[in-house]
């Protein structure tokens, strides 16, 4: 430890003025740490591959939620992000991130005219959308205040929205190019369930089926002479996979700057772990209680991370040591296997279950080189879910 | 809709003179709601039933994480409030909140230094702890401070932290009576399984069975004249079944303002569900896509309702509609037996699955007296889990 006092360590950190001062062990906990050395690999590795196969790279945003991750992700070549909601793009817009694409539609009339705001700034944004009232309705809100809107139609291959592929989504880009207010910007494929499928081969199998009908979607908009300059889609599980896919012509996956257990556990190219990307993101944790020699209770319960996956937290540095939840504010340690004695006040560092939940559980990302931070990124886009 | 734009929403929400300016309809998606009706019922009812047992409310802020609701509990006849962790406490106590007990050890350097400005500021502040070294470090910083910090010691009764009841809490309280800047405040006796075991006489026995070594260790410390004026714990699955375990003095439940459906499957005492405290905590989204007549895709997904339950959020208002999650951004909602047409725009509003860490994920609750905003107020402890 540094010596400063918390007082000292928050004043430091909001002002930005680190020059080495502090190490992780000044941290509160508990603390979201970014591992700059395996993030920045992250990030060349899904560059040059992205580069390697002529693809544009618009990294998914709702993953960190954190505009100087964004513009580091276009500083290392990225076209722009990737944005889930409205308020998300308004963070990063406001933060100089450039290329945004919002991938939910922009439904309501309060959304609408925050899209137009957002486009009247910012004229390179793109919007999706799947419905021709809602389509109509971004054309009169455009018209009105004298903005063209990027429209990026959705195509239903997820599970989850979207027009469906075919006739319905070719009436729906006719629609778009014929009103005055809205350019066809291209469309989107997004497969999340096949990013998720466990087995390089079954995803693959799953992505390409997903895929299919948004390739054929493409030639029709083609034949019918619609520009499609977009074809976007992809994600950290399947962006070796998508690139035989000849008509996609950009990446956005997000999880691959952090990684998560989730993640590692779809499985690799050679049968192992999915380990083409390195861990980047933990939480640091203290203990705060020993009722028992088996029993260590940390201060990271599922306020700290999130539960949406059916995987618990794992402990690094220390072997042996098994997490269980223990509420909202504590986890519960199984320490009778323990490589090492776990004591009240120690501090133990775990892999996240699932990265982009938990990471918006946190208002600030610290960076470290080692155990040096060299940073702390607010999660400006936090809570940004509207 | 009350016909203003977003941005006048905003300044009327941000500069607080809503004057019943606003409705429901005029609030950006996803969007927590109270409603102030059911809300005010459940703070009487519970305020009523402690005076009629003669015991201290001090509920717990981890549930809400909102001054604004801190200070209507003590207004309703709270002591104080109970905080999960010190950065809570902090942002309770820069509001005007007093009686705070901090439910969490006090463990690091960083932590002591922040319990000892906080007793400082506010000497009615109480915190936990559960080992010697712990107490020690607390003395020896509240001294070099020149303050009394009021030690509450934590019994392992909820399979969580805490020192074992008996002989070990008994010589912990020697321990913090000896020392000169310790003042030995009470017992906590906190056991959380116990409030969520399903059936009323299952849960009479399981709280009977966990409160009875504290019972055992408040007459040993009693015995040896050590002040024990505090046995607080408690919750609402148990606050009336720990009114006749006679020797505990003070009740710290925090769902009963808001109620979930976790809580609601707990059973009543009467065998059906358990509805003492009435729903008064919903999200409301939008139809955001309408990929097919079967299924509607809303905007709130795993970063609008927490997870950590094998629930799902339960629509109100509308008839036959199941949720499923669809990421963390979406709902995907089968409406093949909606009682109403759900069609993209729509507005469904939902009550939640758990209502701790669904607050931790927004930065507001909006009051709500029928359709009417009264109020949208900050959870200003949002995220401090530290």
């Amino acid at each position: 430890m540094s010596g400063y006092t918390y007082a000292e360590v928050e004043r430091i950190l909001v002002a930005g003025d680190l020059r080495g001062r502090l190490t992780r062990h000044d941290l509160p906990t508990p603390a979201l740490l970014l591992d700059l050395d395996a993030f920045e690999a992250n990030v060349a590795a899904m560059a040059r591959h992205c580069r390697a196969h002529g693809l544009a790279l618009r990294p998914h945003g709702k993953t960190h939620k954190c505009p100087e991750i964004a513009n580091a992700l276009i500083r290392a070549g990225a076209v722009g992000a990737c944005a889930a909601k409205v308020s998300e793009a308004e963070v990063f817009a406001a933060h100089g991130v450039t290329g945004i694409l919002v991938t939910t539609p922009v439904v309501g009339r309060d959304k609408i005219e925050r899209a137009v705001e957002l486009a009247r700034q910012h004229g390179d944004t793109l919007f999706l959308a799947d419905h021709p009232a809602n389509v109509r309705a971004l054309d009169v809100a455009a018209a009105a205040a004298g903005v063209v809107l990027n429209v990026v139609i959705d195509l239903h291959v997820g599970r989850k929205g979207g027009v469906l592929p075919g006739e319905p989504a070719l009436e729906l880009a006719r629609l778009v190019a014929s009103l005055q207010h809205l350019n066809p910007a291209g469309l989107q494929a997004y497969a999340g369930f096949a990013s998720h499928t466990v087995g390089y081969d079954q995803r693959r199998i799953a992505s390409a089926e997903a895929l299919g009908p948004a390739v054929e979607t493409k030639r029709l908009l083609d034949r019918d002479g619609i520009a499609c300059p977009l074809l976007t889609g992809g994600s950290t599980g399947t962006y070796d996979i998508d690139t035989a896919i000849g008509s996609v012509t950009e990446l956005q996956p997000g999880s691959f700057i952090f990684m998560d257990l989730d993640y590692r556990g779809i499985g690799g190219r050679d049968g192992g772990a999915f380990r083409d990307f390195r861990a980047a993101l933990t939480v640091l944790t203290t203990v705060v209680s020993k009722p028992t020699s088996a029993l260590a209770i940390i201060d990271a319960g599922t306020k700290a991370f999130s539960t949406d996956r059916p995987l618990v937290p794992e402990a690094i540095g220390v072997k042996g040591v098994t997490y269980a939840w223990g509420g909202d504010e504590h986890g519960k340690l199984d320490v009778r296997r323990a490589s090492a004695a776990v004591e009240l006040g120690d501090r133990l560092e775990f892999v996240v279950p699932h990265c982009d939940p938990t990471v918006n559980l946190y208002d600030r990302i610290y960076c470290l080189r080692g155990d040096v931070v060299e940073a702390a990124w607010p999660i400006a886009a936090r809570g940004k879910s509207q």
